[in-house]
């Protein structure tokens, strides 16, 4: 064990630092030691900006979006298309998606994808939430903007099953080779995908 | 530009996250996401122990050290060789000299190496009150624990004239092989430092 060097105050911020995804103990400290140099620069308003966000920040309850407003902005925003919704696993998801502004729609967040092996039922997912939405009427297209993996896929079978019973076209996103990859660095699905799916030039 | 997903709290805490050392612009959102969602247990704690760094870290009035308390506790440890001062860049190696415990003595922060181009002189260090210490008496040796750089060994060369006055011995870190280090991936200055340096076996 290393001796003590600096206050238990400073330990501590190291140690919750280490914590944030990105950062490990030793970039923690290195990041703690730069926040302490830059005091009234940079720790102080990023302490102001965490607490005003701890106190703000909640979950929409339309939507399962984070913001500083519930319905959320994306949910009360009067020119996004509310007759599509694209089904999303994350928040990240979500912002990724909204990064890419190719669709002016509606969201909805599940919180994560079925894997019955980790105890994630449809009961821990957010889908009740998205039938009520679809069950109130006025969606037409629900786009499963869901993971291209193994749990993403299941938990999209599932939801088309759940969603069969409602007058709503489901669609996915299409695979196929990324924008700027190189055919010789993908995976053989990707590339029978982008096969079959292939579009006139 | 990306069209505005969350609240402008959302965005700042991002913002501000970016410029910690270790996250970029897209780690800062992964960061600020886990932090949100981990609003409890990690970004009101972190928040907290920020705002407390704010209000009581200080700079150490004798070393250049960052503590709560000043003098810090390391000058304040009487446990510590008070006639040996290791004499350090920066705190981080401050730090990193503690977690190998190999020294039970003093440091002192310079803040910098000598860089003229860069505009840093003497007095932009902490220098004088490096003098100051050693003039006081009781200090029998001053170990230069600059880094192996051309500025740190500049700024070495620099303060050993300054020290040539006082009756105090001046040494440096040895160079050579570091532990664990494979003779294949290292440059020929330290190897041949290292030879130069051959102990008895």
């Amino acid at each position: 064990m290393s001796k003590r060097v600096a206050g238990p105050e400073i330990e501590r911020l190291i140690q919750l630092l280490a914590k944030v995804p990105g950062l490990g103990p030793r970039s923690a400290r290195r990041a703690a030691l730069h926040l302490i140099k830059k005091k009234e620069q940079l720790l102080g308003p990023l302490a102001d900006a965490m607490a005003e966000a701890v106190q703000k920040v909640r979950v929409c309850s339309t939507c399962g979006n984070v913001d500083t407003v519930d319905p959320c902005s994306v949910c009360s925003d009067q020119r996004r298309d509310g007759s599509v919704i694209m089904v999303v696993e994350d928040v990240a998801d979500l912002w990724a998606l909204e990064r890419a502004s190719a669709m002016n729609a509606r969201y909805h967040v599940l919180g994560g994808t079925l894997s019955p092996l980790d105890g994630i039922g449809p009961d821990q997912l957010n889908i009740k939430g998205l039938i009520t939405r679809i069950a109130e009427g006025g969606v037409k297209e629900v786009i499963l903007a869901v993971n291209a993996t193994v749990e993403g896929q299941t938990t999209a079978h599932y939801l088309t099953d759940q969603l069969s019973g409602f007058d709503v076209k489901v669609t996915r996103l299409a695979h196929g080779v990324p924008v700027g990859g190189e055919l010789d660095y993908l995976d053989e699905g990707t590339l029978a995908a982008a096969l079959k799916s292939r579009t006139a030039f």
